[in-house]
């Protein structure tokens, strides 16, 4: 399969136009003083299903064919996939079966279920998702629907970066840095391809949790490194075992490098997003945030662009995070 | 001085372009589910300084003479306003003073502190703000920027509803009703005039904390009528005494009528804001949303604007909100 070009992801724009939310870049005084620059923020959870994942598996059902949407469709996913395949389906006229794993958060799991998704669950740490999705995927002849390694999730989730680069032109203005949260790498791939060619000399960083920074140790040794075994991280929706093989393809290509933030770190940039921004951001969605906010990235006086990618997150952990300051 | 009128509302937004957001007017399935109807959620509480109030003191500061700026302006105010006078205040290169009462959430004090404000505090209950502001105001030489009975600042709310019903047209729909949160009335006067402007046929309704429904009894009554004196509401945003003088002389023409909601229904509403749209709303800012989730509107069908006015809240009190479901 080719890799998606710049092309790919300004049709998969037209495509989404009228389903996907173009949400909005935020700003703050408040935050521009504690990160030393001048902040945008892509904010995601804004997204319809609450996170940047729609556009992705929006972008894919768009090009399926109607018989094969009919015929229903298969994801495996931590829930900000599942969701996005399973209103996306909807949207389409079919019906999603989705492999998440028990621990998901029960928000994610009801909005997938609120779309009509059947949900089958797995453990995550025991079980491979990808072998149950495949072997589902050929039992009840389904058309899988992954969650990174493919060319029009990964063109979708580009438009997140397209629209940004517009955005910032329209303000006149161009991105020094940019950074995304990254578990598989689909959405940093996408955006940092629609980046660099709207500012060739923009610098692009993924963020990931600690324990999952595949993508960080892979850029660094030049080929797909996995993560240790029996880590743990509260970003649920960042947990993937290593880079994809065509998000990897790009991302050697178009990043300058990855760097990784603790849970107390993520949480932090939950709590800043609620105080300056009035935005609910799940952990895995705060990542990018919390690299800015932590000092992570030389970006002082730089105009920074920082997606925060989605606001799935059960009111329990939320208020705890609130809490804990 | 003469009522405010479109064309105020629609110089005010050239005013605001560049300065205010243009906020987000977002949707969400399960929410239409919950109401019975099409619901646009005009977020203001993405708006710089996380509410409305920061357009209509923009507004207010751009005609005032440089002089005037220079010398310093005054505000009395519960939070919000104090927020968006302090921050227009030092985009144009003034001072604020704000008097503000002691039990303000302290995000909105900080709010105001942080650009440069000097808080003068006061007791709600036992002090009348309006005589330490004109005092302060006339001691100083201060300008004093009214919190809702102000052509100026009405004019600029009114850009809340200009820019809503833009939005909407560039959807192809036509507001069927239109609900806002309602303290003094600036917000809903200068909305409801901009609304029915742009669709006649609009029914508009203020949203008023319970005890504190002084507009939805003067709507009835025909002249203005305060507030009994001892109530309590968690609605920080909304506790005017009474409607304003020209607020009201709005209100009387162009509103269908006003509903009063409880805390209960108010932190219902942040809940279901949260967890289906992603966003933090203040409790003052979830009546309107909380009266069409709570069934206070004959709404099945029809497409409805829902203006949430303002996200500025502790962290205690939005975590309390989101454990007590």
């Amino acid at each position: 399969m080719p890799l998606p070009q710049l092309d790919d992801i300004e049709r998969a724009a037209d495509r989404l136009a009228g389903y996907a939310v173009r949400t909005p870049l935020l700003r703050s005084d408040a935050l521009d003083q504690l990160a030393g620059c001048q902040l945008f923020i892509k904010a995601e959870c804004l997204q319809r299903t609450g996170s940047f994942k729609f556009r992705g598996s929006c972008n894919h059902m768009a090009q399926l064919p109607t018989e094969k949407v009919r015929q229903g469709v298969i994801a495996y996913s931590s829930g900000n996939h599942a969701q996005g395949v399973a209103q996306a389906a909807r949207l389409f006229g079919g019906q999603a079966t989705i492999v998440m794993p028990h621990d998901a958060p029960s928000v994610k799991r009801q909005g997938a279920e609120g779309d009509g998704a059947e949900i089958v669950g797995y453990h995550r740490n025991s079980e491979d998702r990808e072998a149950i999705g495949t072997a589902l995927s050929e039992e009840r002849g389904l058309s899988l629907i992954r969650p990174y390694d493919d060319a029009w999730v990964i063109a979708g989730q580009g438009t997140v970066g397209l629209e940004a680069a517009r955005q910032l032109r329209d303000l006149s203005l161009a991105a020094d840095v940019a950074i995304a949260p990254c578990g598989g790498g689909g959405l940093i791939a996408g955006t940092s391809l629609a980046l660099k060619a709207a500012f060739p000399d923009v610098d692009v960083f993924s963020a990931e949790p600690e324990g999952f920074d595949d993508t960080a140790r892979s850029l660094v040794s030049g080929q797909r490194e996995g993560n240790r075994p029996g880590a743990q991280s509260i970003c649920d929706a960042l947990l993937a075992p290593e880079p994809g093989e065509i998000t990897f393809a790009i991302n050697r290509t178009t990043l300058t490098g990855g760097v990784a933030v603790s849970d107390a770190d993520a949480r932090e940039a939950m709590r800043a997003a609620f105080r300056h921004l009035n935005i609910v951001v799940e952990p895995g969605g705060a990542v990018a945030l919390a690299a800015v906010l932590g000092g992570k990235l030389e970006i002082r006086g730089k105009t920074v662009l920082v997606v925060v990618s989605g606001g799935n997150v059960d009111a329990d952990l939320f208020a705890e995070t609130l809490r804990t300051s």
